[in-house]
């Protein structure tokens, strides 16, 4: 990786600090960049776009207050952890909006690269643990994993709910690209993929989601709004 | 409280959603208010402040990078929720900037009543359970209180170090006002506490901090910058 590009290496860390210390807050530093990523989704308190580490706090919070609707149980701590990391990639990689089919082709790819040149800024046993919470939260496999994911395709629900549609009314959004969202919520927790279902149902009634057929395939297409 | 003010009353959650979830959802949209509350820090990786939502965001983080340094065993799950909740209040009682003197004032009595006011819009038994969370942030008095209030004061303080001073050049931050803010650092942990005084000893050394005599009380005067 080219260090210099680092926070850290505009103004390195003074000698009182010792290596381990000065890695981990130089990996802290460089964090900061993710309050710069900007998401698709509309904020509902002000006229503007979410970025990444506000939306990793919202999760968290969410995460805390609807663990009860796990589809199983999960230790909150740990679900907690894996909200406040799954994002970190997207310094590097950018974000890669839900209905952007094409910005989705090498997410995967352009996101394990920026795994491999983030999580090494902290010491070894460290960026291993990132490394590893950040795997999990991708793969879904785990309980806590599963209900992160639904929780993180729920907030930019609630987030257009307030919008009049928001990012529903994007290019390639429509009813069977939402509802495939709403499968991945249902997947962590029937209950809030119920209420989803609740909100994109009441979406189409409104006519903030046209409906979706074979030749919109989610590649583009003009936006309803 | 006047409910009218709620987010969630610009749009009221369809019917197919219950009595429960929609307290749930109305305060998580309400929550949504704290990305727009700005403190006096500025970004490390922008030239814009930074909001409440990426302060809770960031300190999540630092808490999960950074417990090893806690002076007692800290249940790390359970002081991400501390931090993720902690400037909630803010919602309605603003960002009570640390070298303000005259805004810190009556802060305690505007965030008390904010949290009489916010946390009510939860159902009963999670109104408890948030209220309880940040009183015992607020208090201070168990570890994971100790810890994450000590990471509350050490956040912007690398936010600073990499602002060539930042809000350390205020009009109210002086040496001594800043050691104050050390203090709270070491009471969490000796080690980030000594990792602080070393930021601060070479912001002195390199003209960012002015010292502060008696005659400076924080309460106001000429900012350094």
């Amino acid at each position: 990786m080219v260090e210099d590009d680092l926070i850290s290496a505009r103004n390195p860390f003074p000698d009182g600090i010792d290596e381990r210390l000065s890695a981990q807050l130089a990996f802290i530093a460089e964090a900061d960049k993710l309050k710069t990523i900007l998401r698709a989704s509309p904020l509902a308190a002000a006229d503007r776009r979410e970025n990444d580490a506000e939306h990793s706090w919202h999760l968290a919070l969410m995460v805390v207050l609807l663990a009860e609707y796990a589809n199983e149980p999960i230790d909150i701590g740990h679900a907690v952890k894996l909200v406040v990391i799954h994002d970190l990639v997207e310094i590097y990689a950018g974000d890669s909006p839900v209905f952007d089919a094409s910005s989705r082709l090498d997410q995967r790819e352009r996101e394990e690269a920026a795994a491999d040149r983030l999580f090494p800024v902290l010491p070894d046993d460290q960026a291993r643990e990132m490394r590893e919470l950040w795997d999990e939260f991708e793969a879904g496999q785990t309980p806590e994993a599963r209900f992160c994911k639904a929780i993180d395709r729920l907030e930019p629900m609630v987030l257009n709910w307030f919008n009049e549609g928001g990012t529903w009314r994007m290019p390639g959004a429509n009813l069977t690209t939402i509802r495939a969202r709403e499968s991945g919520v249902v997947a962590g927790s029937t209950s809030l993929g119920a209420a989803t279902a609740a909100l994109v149902d009441e979406g189409v009634r409104r006519g903030w989601i046209r409906d979706g057929g074979a030749q919109d395939d989610g590649s583009g297409g003009e936006p309803v709004a």
